[in-house]
């Protein structure tokens, strides 16, 4: 492979082709150049996240996927599902660039005064098109970072930190006093697990091992349960009763796990009810679908009663719902605790060229715990671990 | 079985055993006297909802229920299966009566002007303990029918009607412009098709055969797809395109039905968007379920993009959510439209006692198209049909 000239930004891009393949692909672009308010900013730094991998390969099997070369950089080929094709018929053809966030440095600033006081400094940012050796963005997008954090954890500053704050804020105003997570041993839940503790929210995590609950409860975490206790469904209960709990945030989908909380929910309430009831409980039971580790389908039983909603949950739609003063205070939060509360951890660190390599995407889109891939664009100018 | 004397009152009651077996049975019970503001209705009509036979049965299988004697009347048992149980808790001992809706004739009234004003006169009443012969109510809960009127046709006067009411009222708050029904050939799903008519709102009725179909067709519905049909997927995407429809009312439950519908509603909406999205369109798809008539697991799968809802839906809660001026005009409605839009039909009349007879019950909890019962407490008084 060529090596990349001075002058050219290397850039990740996927697009899924008429036959139903996904190409997934490096391509060289002309260096951006920043307009009078915006920066130019090297990125450093950018995690893999599921919202990435999403965009990558929609449900595309990357487990199967096909290395090629496309000029002279990797490629990837993945074929995806005939029954799968209708719903993505709106980006066929078009090659959508990859990678929801970032950090790096600005090496470049328009001459507005706000983006002239970013020159030289560490930024985190958000906006896509990341996974990229540079990306031109307004300065009002860009989260200053302090000289002495590391670049590497400025790069997570708002997905995860954003969803957990959007969790919370979303189980108070909808009047929840307690939160289940599945699947809450991610860096997402670790940082979710930090905000309950630091805000006296009654948290229950659901893992899938020992490790993983071991892991919880020396951050701090009262319920950590492993659903492959022989015993998880008594311990789900009891955790249920104890913190009222009435709201899960479900990263899996697939399968019966959310709905069985439900179930503990429903049976906690009529517990608590004076009079029997053929409909139920009055308590509102609200199961939030936020991810997909599991795709077969989500399974509902019938022991809910008649007060209870299932429904997806979405950065995005939570953000647009949520009012510019919480917006900027949550933004605040993350920028002061950006090294404790919104701490992540990265097992890995590759290049954009290793990003596309077979084996390398058959372990990050694995998600296994305690493994998390950091993008790196520039290694050497990355350094050691501050 | 000894007569009924005339002093007393025949009720049917439901009771869960700590053994988990259901007893519903008949009981004689003193004449209720009626006090000064309620009045003494002596049932004439009272039809077998589904809500009847929930209560009766919960999740026990009817169709293995068993005769016995209890003092010297009809009796079933029916066993509930052990998992069901702890849901159940709060049930058991308590013997609870059965019958949420009837009609008959106010043959006793206390010193209060309202109750006075109405005796004599045919009601259709609501409020539980109807499957009774003689029922004790508030004057003000009584809906006072023309005497022209044949009393069958005040018998269902209250939860089909009010609930395909609600489910309009429902859309229209939520914001929806039109509807899908499922298992739409029933009594309630044809007052709803006869609503949307009168109202022009558009409304997809899913059924599972062509009589079915062709019976909602000749009633003036547009839109009557027959799920059994092998092109059933390209109707249902033709119907949800031309209509527009975002709203699903589903009776079923179990299965994937009401899923497929959903991912029908997303696939119109990505269509639409300008610009594709991997998070899917932002057009809000909403799926109330209201009845179980299939009791396996709902299964949902993950072509819906994120902007969507599963909930359950309950006649109980819309009315509380709604103002007392809106119930009010809902109540009107019924009663000025009572033969004509929401006209019920009764396949079969049987007594308190036939409606305990195992062959009976099994008819009536099988819900077959175009069969409807309608328990008569005094058959002898009710005469031929008006």
């Amino acid at each position: 492979m060529a090596p990349v000239s001075p002058g050219s930004n290397l850039a990740m891009f996927s697009v899924l082709q008429a036959s139903g393949d996904f190409e997934i692909f490096l391509d060289r672009l002309p260096m951006p150049t920043p307009a009078d308010t915006e920066v130019l900013v090297k990125i450093l730094a950018a995690p893999v996240n599921p919202s990435d991998t999403l965009l990558m390969f929609e449900s595309a099997d990357p487990g199967k996927a096909e290395a090629f070369v496309r000029g002279d950089l990797p490629a990837l080929r993945a074929k995806v599902a005939a029954e799968a094709l209708p719903s993505l018929e709106g980006r066929i053809g078009d090659a959508l660039p990859v990678g929801n966030e970032a950090s790096g440095r600005v090496i470049e600033a328009g001459s507005a005064p706000e983006a002239q006081a970013l020159l030289g400094k560490k930024v985190a940012v958000v906006g896509g098109a990341m996974y990229a050796g540079y990306r031109c963005l307004p300065a009002g997008a860009c989260l200053a970072l302090p000289d002495d954090v590391d670049v590497r954890d400025g790069a997570s500053s708002f997905v995860n930190p954003m969803t957990a704050m959007g969790f919370l804020e979303t189980a108070r105003r909808e009047g929840h006093r307690a939160i289940v997570h599945t699947a809450a041993a991610s860096n997402l839940g670790l940082m979710l697990n930090r905000l309950c503790v630091a805000d006296g929210i009654p948290l229950v995590n659901i893992v899938r091992s020992k490790e993983q609950a071991d892991l919880l409860r020396r951050e701090g975490a009262t319920y950590a349960l492993n659903s492959s206790d022989p015993d998880f469904g008594d311990q789900l209960a009891d955790a249920i009763a104890e913190t009222g709990s009435t709201i899960i945030f479900d990263a899996i989908a697939g399968g019966s796990l959310g709905g069985r909380v439900l179930s503990a929910m429903e049976l906690n309430a009529s517990r608590k009810m004076a009079e029997y009831s053929r409909y139920g409980s009055e308590t509102l039971k609200q199961l939030y679908i936020y991810g997909r580790l599991d795709t077969s389908p989500i399974q509902l039983t019938h022991d809910y009663g008649f007060r209870w909603s299932v429904a997806g949950w979405l950065l995005t739609h939570f953000l647009a719902s949520a009012t510019g003063d919480l917006v900027a205070k949550m933004r605040a939060r993350v920028a002061s605790e950006l090294t404790t509360t919104f701490a992540s951890g990265y097992s890995h660190e590759i290049t954009l060229e290793q990003a596309l390599d077979p084996d390398v995407v058959a372990a990050y889109v694995a998600r296994r715990t305690g493994e998390k891939y950091l993008i790196t664009p520039h290694p050497a100018e990355l350094g050691g671990r501050a």
